[in-house]
């Protein structure tokens, strides 16, 4: 037996190519002391991966050339020389784009398989719930009444976002590139409207329709023209709670758009940026609201899933895209 | 005796030229019961003006064309026929450029010429300081030892922020206009550094330089291409107080600027808008910090004083182009 691995082979120019990852095979690693070996079951693919194959300083290191590629993994234990893991405990970490993985236990959350299917802990349960649940809680701060957009609504985030808005009290308006995916957030998940930004030629006007008393809650995650539109009809103390560009994540040089923060000022508008992590000491009341909501039926949630470790590279791909509705996974093997 | 008054005569394109305003005479108002009529001492010209200029809608209405042009007057009461008000009352409000005004005393404020020379009601003791003591502190938030970058930094308003966060214990670099500024901010105001953005090439290296820590508030008060280096070096949860967009009020069309919102991810970092008047119920508290720093002379006060009510456009045009350093004042008359 082998541990197949996906390696970052060479950084991307532009969209990722499958090209810029290479498959190997090598010896399944043995847990030291203090180790678990864990078998990868399932493998989240997110857009701040794109940040990562870039050779640029962020908030975390870069993958370095033949590295395995960074992600969050549920899998199960199939040895453990750690006091707090046994044998066949399903877990989640960050593993990586490998089928075997061998970890200290950091950062590592046990997930108990008869409260939900065990993918919901890379899913609504799991960090695409938790940036929903604090970006737009502890960021937009939507009162109940006012108006949410979301951008990038039937993704793993903004199909979160858009649902807890509405548990919320909030009129709620996704934007999204297909038809299909306008279609799942009005009628599946309550949106109060949506549209297609590819099909649409004027976003102001769409918007001035769709947000018929202004926006006062914009959770962003594509940025780019929508953004710009935004912009012109924010309400007064509006607030934008930036978690995601993925309209520039693959630009080689960052993209020329219309100034806009004259907007602010007029209207003591507020824009902030956030990464999940900020909210770690608070992830456990997180995730007991979302299973809350989850299990009570209030908040749905998809999974496209994709099978085999080989094919990670092309869901990568297409989740950057945009193909995918709902929460994009890669699944790697069945549980024993 | 004639009321001489500059009235908005046509919409300025780009920069205003003095033929977009008009000087007429007209008969000195009468004061109506629970009136107050009050002649003008000081007129201040600010960059929010250049908003009332256009026909567009914000957040307050625009001057019609053959209005009097809005503004902030100190001028004393010549005849009052309001209960709580006497002639003789050195008092500040929104009199317009004119001579004369009728008030019914609505946002009219006292003032008391034995504490301080009465011109400092329209600077460090009047909306530009006010401005300066909220936006700093409440939407910039600046603490001890965090460097406070300040843009139009010898301005009016620009010139009070540096000296407040000073106060406060922190690194202050100016961006200013001309040489002569830069030394004013440095030599006088005691901002740690300051540069001329007319003769730098390149601004993200001289932040580079000046701000050796990063940026972790920055007031801006000018946005366009400083701006755009400031997002590229503001530090883990910086924040970004737009008070003013001075560089960007006179284009016909919102000028292209590089995307940013990706960088506030990354940084976990906010930007905000706000006016000064959000803080209406607390210019009480405002005023009295800024009255006992400057009586103190812990915050120094530069006016640039124009003579003769004549001459108000043509300061008001210099201000837009920065040819004033402090606050730019035009004098109407001298107290009786």
């Amino acid at each position: 037996m082998l541990n197949k691995q996906i390696l970052l082979a060479q950084r991307p120019v532009g969209l990722p190519k499958e090209s810029d990852f290479k498959l190997v095979e090598s010896a399944i690693p043995k847990p030291a002391e203090g180790q678990i070996l864990v078998r990868s079951l399932f493998l989240s693919v997110d857009p701040y991966m794109r940040g990562r194959m870039n050779d640029a300083k962020s908030y975390a290191p870069p993958v370095k050339l033949g590295e395995v590629m960074v992600g969050g993994v549920v899998g199960e234990i199939t040895q453990s020389n750690h006091p707090q893991f046994q044998t066949g405990d399903v877990v989640e970490g960050f593993f990586g784009w490998q089928e075997y993985a061998v970890s200290d236990g950091k950062g590592v959350r046990k997930i108990d398989p008869q409260l939900a299917p065990i993918s919901t802990a890379l899913s609504v349960l799991g960090m695409p719930g938790l940036t929903a649940y604090f970006g737009l809680l502890e960021i937009g701060k939507p009162q109940s009444g006012e108006t949410v957009l979301v951008s990038g609504a039937a993704g793993a985030v903004g199909s979160m976002v858009g649902q807890i808005a509405k548990l919320k009290g909030c009129r709620v308006v996704g934007v999204a590139g297909s038809d299909d995916k306008v279609e799942y957030l009005v009628r599946e998940l309550g949106f109060d409207a949506a549209f297609n930004y590819k099909t649409t030629d004027d976003y102001l006007k769409r918007l001035k329709e769709l947000c018929p008393d202004g926006i006062d809650v914009y959770f962003d995650n594509v940025g780019g023209p929508v953004t710009d539109a935004v912009f012109r009809i924010i309400n007064v103390r509006g607030r934008v709670s930036v978690c995601g560009q993925i309209s520039q994540y693959n630009l080689a040089k960052p993209e020329m758009g219309p100034r806009f923060l004259w907007k602010l000022i007029e209207k003591r508008a507020r824009v902030e940026g956030f990464l999940v992590f900020q909210f770690a000491d608070r992830y456990a009341e997180g995730l007991k609201q979302m299973a809350e909501w989850f299990n009570a039926g209030k908040i749905r949630n998809r999974e496209n899933v994709v099978q085999g470790i080989q094919n990670a590279p092309r869901a990568f791909i297409g989740m950057l895209q945009g193909q995918n509705t709902g929460k994009q996974l890669v699944k790697i093997a069945d549980c024993k």
